[in-house]
């Protein structure tokens, strides 16, 4: 991986952030972009929390993959989160590889990059860590915030942490706390990276290596959790790649095989092994009601955010069910919640891709909050 | 891997097998073990097929693993497969490490093991060199036959190959053809074993070697895709293996981790990584409609086998409407044939476990097999 991110905007966050391992941080940089302008009143701004491999490139070229930004599909002029009307604000977790403070930068205290020497972070801290962008930026109170998978979690640890910051909330298929199904499939990503040799215990940046295979096979298991059964079937079924029959050999004979090898394979050259590490682990040990005596409910207390929750019918990783918990929690706790579940076999990768229905929900709700907080401004 | 074949039962099978991809094998072993007695008249016997990383040992202790066989909630005295009452036989697949010739095996041509030189074998290669085991042991007709996962696959390939080799057939939580989600399941296996620089493109075995990482990650996927999302929650949700709090370290923090690494590190002491290539790959070219013109109606054309299909309600890898497929096509053909979806949350590991109902279900039906077989021959 040779990403050149010295011209990636960055915020140099000076207050130190103590993260929930107990270790403190500080001087350190939070890469960030913005879409759009922000309005006199600076009323219009919505922050977008990015999902594990996502980055802070939602819209337009990333400028190192040189690919459309990874939510070109909701970002955008004219678009569900409309750049005309609003200002898109987007950062690279911390613990990310986009220029953002990660493992792969250098540790002051040995010269040499962090490797396994970074702290373990969570979903807090990466939170926390936004909010100094906020500031930065002088929004006191965003329009909206939102997000899908770990940025969904991000969303409700920013509403759990910060209960006044933002108008509205929109978690897309995310959880309130990561479900065994779904540490099992991270640890198993971690172990895939883990136990290529290369990795060599975390010191690869040293040698500016990759363990390219291991992070080749941890991106297959992510691909695989992101469709559905029955999407899959679709789209690939048991179509053969460009052969008129089977190879008799291990070749990727099928077309769903040639997909994971093309998605592992290109995965290698965006991101970095480590990062998957520790962002997964911060996933893992999510569990918001945790963090409360009261629980869930507890969590969502004094809210005066309007939530939106939705998910996708399709969507194993994180079910209906576990968005609904989330609706269950907030109305418990006297929030303001709408639910909406999208019927798609496109599984948990609805978010991300051309979703109408999904889409239309979003845009409605983001402009109905616009003029809902104009009218409260005008009462 | 050191397991020590050399007291292991095997049939030499002297008759060429000429196999789908074109190459023919002879004069190999076939591993088998049997249980329970086999009647004067020759028809008490019912053959199971075993699955992916099963063997010959379903019932007493494996004397390889000195564990216990796989399948002892199901075979034994008084059980479903009563050993009292039946003759219950078990070979283990070509192409697998329990004795069978697999990979592992020397090849005659190289006096080396043969590694990736072995040939691609397909679910029919498995089952056709089966029948050479009934014929040695004088079977004309079984009783019964039956098979998990992938001893579903090989059942209904016996049956469509031999349609008057079983008086009924009970294929259990399987598939007429590989999903492309199960495709893509296989192929995360597979890579994570080729991603392992210690499996040597399939040469580990010249230097008395495992590709143990690799396997063990492999195994994982399987782990994780054998229970159900909701069992797993209920097994093992988010609780922590002997520690108070998160560790913020690489550790296995939850118990579904320990679980997992567990289980990976003990199926690399019985497993051969190339016979998991060669399995799944037999498991990924099973699509039994491709074999007839008129599709799978017409593979079960002529059937006097008496069927039972049984699915899980929440087995996700073989999912009941797979199973529900078979039953179409069955009727489709006119085949006697009836069908159960246990209710569980014990996903596809149900048919492994001691699941009452199904055990109760697969036992009614075996004996009164047994009884119809018996009146018919009365009459």
């Amino acid at each position: 991986m040779n990403i050149k991110i010295e011209n990636i905007k960055k915020l140099n966050v000076s207050k130190p952030l103590k993260l929930d391992c107990g270790k403190t941080i500080n001087n350190f940089p939070l890469a960030y972009e913005t879409f759009g302008t922000l309005n006199s009143e600076k009323d219009n701004a919505i922050l977008v929390f990015h999902a594990l491999t996502g980055d802070q490139f939602v819209a337009g070229m990333n400028p190192i993959t040189k690919k459309e930004g990874w939510w070109v599909t909701a970002v955008g002029p004219g678009k569900a989160l409309d750049t005309d009307k609003y200002f898109v604000i987007c950062a690279n977790v911390i613990g990310g590889c986009m220029g953002s403070l990660g493992p792969r930068n250098i540790n002051p205290e040995t010269k040499e990059p962090y490797g396994l020497d970074f702290p373990v972070i969570t979903i807090r801290d990466m939170v926390r860590a936004q909010e100094s962008l906020l500031e930065h930026l002088g929004i006191k109170k965003l329009l909206c915030a939102t997000g899908g998978s770990m940025g969904g979690m991000q969303l409700l640890q920013f509403c759990a942490t910060f209960p006044d910051k933002t108008f509205s909330a929109i978690p897309i298929a995310c959880s309130s706390s990561h479900s065994a199904q779904n540490i099992a499939l991270n640890e198993l990503a971690r172990q895939a990276i883990m136990a290529d040799p290369v990795w060599e215990n975390g010191k690869y940046l040293k040698k500016n290596i990759q363990p390219k295979n291991g992070l080749a096979v941890a991106r297959m298991v992510g691909h695989i959790s992101y469709l559905s059964e029955k999407g899959m079937q679709e789209k690939f079924g048991r179509k053969l790649q460009e052969k008129a029959d089977y190879e008799f050999s291990f070749n990727a004979d099928f077309q769903v095989e040639s997909y994971l090898r093309h998605q592992g394979n290109t995965f290698v050259e965006r991101f970095d092994a480590n990062s998957v590490l520790y962002i997964t682990r911060a996933m893992d040990y999510f569990d918001l009601s945790k963090q409360f005596q009261g629980g869930l409910t507890e969590a969502f207390k004094n809210q005066k955010t309007k939530f939106l929750v939705i998910s996708f019918s399709s969507d194993w990783l994180y079910t209906t069910r576990e968005n609904k918990d989330i609706v269950i929690a907030l109305n418990a706790s006297g929030a303001d919640v709408s639910f909406s579940e999208i019927i798609t076999d496109k599984g948990h990768d609805s978010f991300l891709v051309d979703e109408t229905e999904f889409l239309k929900t979003l845009k409605g709700f983001i402009d109905s909050m616009y003029e809902k907080l104009k009218n409260e401004k005008r009462i």
